[in-house]
């Protein structure tokens, strides 16, 4: 039989970031405390909290961000968990050697312990975003972790567009799936696209809650960087893709909402996706184009 | 460079049913004439548009709805496609041989002639939807087919689920990807589940637009057969998941919308999905579960 149900209250911590890291490092590292005091298990950081987003021009200086894992700011994040007793994700510019640079996740449990590293597997590039300058695409898969509260699955960002990262983390038996995240308006697009693109990026991250039967929670960033105004917007949805709660687009919050994870079962036996796949005629998606 | 843009008047007819079958294929025959004569250029049927809805129970007396293809109905598709110069999609309980029955759909060019034939790969089996009892899991794997409006892609019900279904159908090379469905409300369902039911269903399918770049259209059965309560709301979406049109959740319809197929191109350069797929790292796709 199932062990007895259990659910886990997610955090997920929306908020601007000023150039120099160290405030922000403390500013994440307190929200991470106030989610803990209000009642969070797990605590999610949005993409390179650390700094503001470092990828709207292709310039060298800005590796300087970057830090070893372990390094400073993943001992801090690390010292938080132990600290609170909760889970902490925590997303970092990560130095692997010289000129190897990934954005990387990371999951500590509530012991502080590392439950596991992702590095971002798909990378973008696109006007404003310019991280093929930056990162070397990931090297580990698409994995999940136990933590104390839960199975925690993590991709980032540009991977949420991507069903078959999403698929794969679930396969790994992720409960919730995890989306750090930088994504934001850019100029002169707001006022025709902005609502639709805000639409589209909700719904590819629903759409995995639902075709796997897992949570899904993602931060944002939110404030304006230079050109791009992040739009926040966090949000955790149920496996049947129902958002349980949504941030604003425009001022840093804790997202918070409580997980009941026995859902999990109850929704892949009610809508038994899982049970379905054809996996003998799947093969051609390791092609990049079947003409 | 790009051939000139084209367009393509896409045209979902939404019925309700009747227990013969003749009233139901006249029905849609005269819907293809009406959808053409308001400027549809392609023409897509409601899953199983010849019957009510036969897998509500297993019964071995609905094996007798099957024909086919070539068969009676399959020709008066032809027939209306060739007569109103409209691309023609149906859905037929196709009988392939004894006892091995296929939930079919297929493709008609404006002329008449069969583009393609598909056959439903995901089957399958809830209370009141038990597929898995009539029919054979498709052996023709996933495909799109040239008509002289665009090139269709045609997945069935229960395939609007599964991610990998849209992509592999996508990377075909379709334009429009065509979901015939047969999908409603059960009993003591509706009042707690329902919203929430139609809204998981939409943004599957809008999620698929958005991933792969295409248009995404679902006609849907509507009415109350049995037990139940087919929801309608057909749909078609551009590539950015934008829905175009929809139809009402308890009347009958031609939902129609033009698609401007040069927005393929334009979704896909701006949201570069198709570019950055790690194909290198999706072989696991083909298994079941990775614990």
């Amino acid at each position: 039989m199932n062990a007895a149900p259990k659910s886990a209250t997610v955090a997920l911590v929306q908020m601007s970031c000023v150039e120099e890291a160290a405030p922000n490092v403390e500013k994440a590292i307190s929200r991470i405390g106030e989610a803990a005091q209000r009642g969070a298990n797990i605590v999610c950081l949005q993409e390179l909290f650390a700094g503001p987003y470092p990828c709207q021009k292709e310039d060298h200086a800005q590796f300087a961000r970057a830090e070893p894992i372990p390094g400073p700011t993943s001992e801090r994040l690390a010292a938080a968990a132990r600290e609170h007793a909760v889970a902490v994700i925590g997303s970092i510019f990560e130095r692997r050697a010289a000129g190897v640079y990934h954005n990387t996740a990371i999951v500590f449990d509530a012991d502080g312990a590392t439950a596991g590293v992702y590095r971002k597997m798909h990378i973008p590039d696109d006007p404003l975003y310019y991280e093929k300058f930056y990162f070397t695409p990931g090297d580990l898969g698409f994995q999940s972790f136990p933590t104390r509260f839960g199975r925690a699955g993590v991709c980032v960002c540009w991977d949420q567009w991507f069903p078959e990262g999403a698929r794969l983390t679930a396969l790994t038996g992720a409960e919730i799936l995890f989306y750090p995240t930088a994504i934001g308006w850019i100029p002169g697009e707001k006022d025709i696209y902005g609502a639709s693109q805000h639409s589209a990026w909700e719904t590819m991250m629903r759409s995995h809650a639902i075709a796997n039967g897992v949570f899904v929670a993602a931060p944002n960033r939110v404030g304006r960087e230079g050109e791009v105004e992040f739009w926040g917007a966090s949000f955790i949805c149920d496996p049947y893709g129902n958002v349980l709660a949504r941030g604003a687009h425009d001022q840093e919050e804790i997202v918070m909402a409580e997980c009941d994870l026995s859902l999990i079962d109850t929704a892949r036996t009610h809508w038994p996706f899982l049970r379905d796949r054809r996996i003998d005629a799947y093969g051609n998606l390791t092609r990049r184009f079947l003409d």
